[in-house]
């Protein structure tokens, strides 16, 4: 057995130099855990004059990739610089060199994710992912550990941390998205450019590498139904807590016999359920699985510390499996061909918000819509406008399928007596 | 490296049979992940004539121990029969033939965990227990991963579903303890000797268990100060919920300055915090890394899947150690000596409850008893008996020293005003 593992680390920012400083840290912990030290040969920086932190040898340091990826000393390769193209050929060429890769790269991961799961596959090469994904959770992990004695049927999670502190601050204080939102970017908690955020894009990527592992599946970024928060009003998120529920920006990803159905979208949960008290930055995923039941994970979803500690727990796993021979051989080889469900089979229960003429014979009108689709009532709250105009009509229905909503949605603007339909969304986490 | 990994399984329960079903069913993810097959050569039963479900060759049951633990190609034992002394013995010898143990029995680890461990390290074999904490809950595993790359100093759970049920029942039903520990007694989820889970000592064994490792320090059940749910009236958590509290039965387990605290008491915890929507039998475990932050996992406590999956993924992580050649490594060999914390060391908020006269002077009085021991107050709530002979006073301290509070609870008793002190809690999980 090999008695020392090298490491090429791509990437010197604020991740990078905490994988250094734990893997410096924890020595001993690391020997005892996985039988030889691990450690950094290489650092691949972009400009090697830049002052640096710490006391790392500069003759660590280089800015040729083939430095690291044409090293047959190397082992590893430790991605945490971030970007896409340029970054997934830098890999591409480190597996056909035989490394095996840890990324923190969630949206590399998202794009080229098969092609690069496929070569590391016919290359006997490991690729982790853990910090990619709600890196203070160890969902992928355990999602890893879990296939191999049970069966997964259904993730559900708070996967992107900017949304949820939108959503938390808006109820809590009364506040608009637009407010909450200025607030968050002068604070640094979200981008000059939050779309990526809250147009639901990066929870989209989380859920698509948590499918296509759980259901062993190779599903893409596009099989994802995405809808963000952006549309969101106080008024959705109050009229929710009155009716005993609590919005969420939720990942889903399902699976019935064979199918699978995958979204991003608001989502109510009961009060009651765990993922209601997931606030601020917080990540959260449930898990179904056949053996164990209803799990969850909560933490942190970002951060310097809690990714660079899911990189070294991934490091850590490549090279018990290097050691155990066993590398290349990871599940995420999809299993199955992709069948996604359409959308007659997708259900759930729906909360609508209408404006409705305050008159007679409007109710009828708009359960006749529902009734015509099958669909029926769970809740219901009627509040005349002030100036009796108007009235707004808040329900929330039994199990529907998308397809039937979309008809009842398109039905009821086509109603004289409805003034607009404000507001639809999914419900979950309660029973029929 | 060996080619096949064999087991020799204790029990033929419900568990039991679980485990052989998953090895079953699991063949080719298990072979992926470990490498080699895990095959079940023994099976050690009472009673050899009962029947059995399921098509077991009778040539791989047996009543004799010996064919067990002296078996040369046998490598790993599964303990899943229980039992405390006898089973210990079991293990010791089977330790002592260099075998591997992987057992889901939380009360022989509590009372023989330290032995146990000491044994198995001087042996080079591996003790797994991921089962007997939590089932359902990789906990023990995420504290081994993390302990790694993080330092844990505080662990905060709900480990015992039956209390939590007995709980979630009085406050969601308006019931007494009493009657809802009847009742569960009839659907079977309380024993009928149900004072290992009401008076705390099931939970305080999964916390001596989980504190040894987290801390890694060799502490026993006697360090751990106990209180159970026996006492806990309706009103206690009526006012709690009027505070905007709800009363878990927690385990706590935290470190400062190398000094550890270890307890399991009803506690007040927020509203809004994570532990305060874990309902019915569900387990619960928060943990504080210095890295990652808050992390917390959820799901079901027991069961005979649950358990079953936990001993599964043990027997696979022991195989991996097996084929990398690091058993008897592991970090539950304890680095530190025990320190436990005096009472004047644990601080934290307290909830108390008390009977008063209704007249003027009584609240100064009570005041003047909390500024002796320069404790002061976050919330009070007095409500005036229908009759106004007596108050009911409900108020919640900021932190205070376990010995201060003890002192206060002495000097109320002694005023004259003070009709009783019907309760004192721990609050947990909000800022000062």
């Amino acid at each position: 057995m090999q008695q020392k593992i090298n490491v090429g680390l791509c990437g010197f920012g604020t991740v990078g130099s905490g994988v250094v400083q734990i893997l410096e840290n924890h020595k001993e912990e690391i020997v005892h855990q996985v039988g030889c030290p691990i450690e950094v040969k290489r650092i691949l920086v972009n400009d090697m004059n830049k002052k640096r932190e710490g006391n790392i040898p500069s003759s660590l340091l280089t800015d040729q990739v083939d430095e690291l990826v044409q090293d047959p000393e190397i082992d590893v390769i430790v991605e945490v610089m971030g970007g896409i193209e340029g970054t997934y050929k830098v890999l591409e060429k480190a597996i056909q060199n035989k490394k095996h890769i840890v990324t923190a790269n969630k949206d590399m991961m998202a794009v080229y994710g098969s092609p690069l799961l496929e070569l590391a596959n016919e290359n006997q090469c490991d690729v982790r992912y853990e910090a990619s994904v709600a890196g203070g959770i160890p969902i992928i992990r355990s999602l890893t550990d879990g296939l191999a004695s049970d069966r997964i049927n259904k993730i559900m999670g708070i996967v992107n941390g900017t949304t949820n502190y939108i959503l938390t601050k808006m109820i809590e204080e009364d506040r608009t998205f637009e407010d909450v939102l200025k607030e968050a970017q002068d604070l640094g908690y979200a981008e000059a450019d939050p779309s990526s955020d809250v147009d639901g894009l990066d929870a989209a990527r989380k859920v698509s590498l948590l499918s296509t592992l759980a259901f062993s599946m190779p599903v893409e970024l596009d099989d994802v139904d995405v809808r963000g928060i952006r549309g969101i009003s106080f008024d959705d998120l109050s009229y929710a807590e009155q009716l005993g529920y609590t919005v969420k920006l939720l990942g889903i990803a399902a699976r019935n016999e064979g199918k699978i159905e995958m979204s991003v979208q608001p989502t109510l949960v009961p009060h009651s359920h765990p993922l209601a008290s997931i606030k601020d930055e917080y990540n959260a995923v449930y898990v179904y699985g056949d053996a164990v039941g209803e799990t969850m994970f909560y933490g942190p979803g970002a951060g310097q510390l809690p990714t660079a500690t899911a990189v070294v727990s991934d490091l850590m796993d490549v090279v018990k499996n290097i050691r155990l021979g066993v590398t290349g051989k990871s599940s995420v080889n999809p299993q199955f061909e992709k069948s996604l469900k359409s959308s007659n089979e997708v259900f759930s229960k729906f909360f609508l918000r209408l404006e409705a003429e305050d008159e007679a014979g409007t109710f009828l009108a708009i359960t006749n819509v529902f009734a015509r689709q099958n669909v029926s009532m769970d809740k219901i709250l009627q509040m005349p406008k002030k100036d009796h105009s108007t009235a707004e009509i808040v329900l929330v229905t039994h199990q529907a399928s998308r397809e039937q909503i979309d008809v009842i949605l398109h039905d009821l603007e086509e109603l004289d007596v409805i003034k607009g339909v404000h507001s639809y969304y999914r419900v979950e986490g309660e029973g029929e």
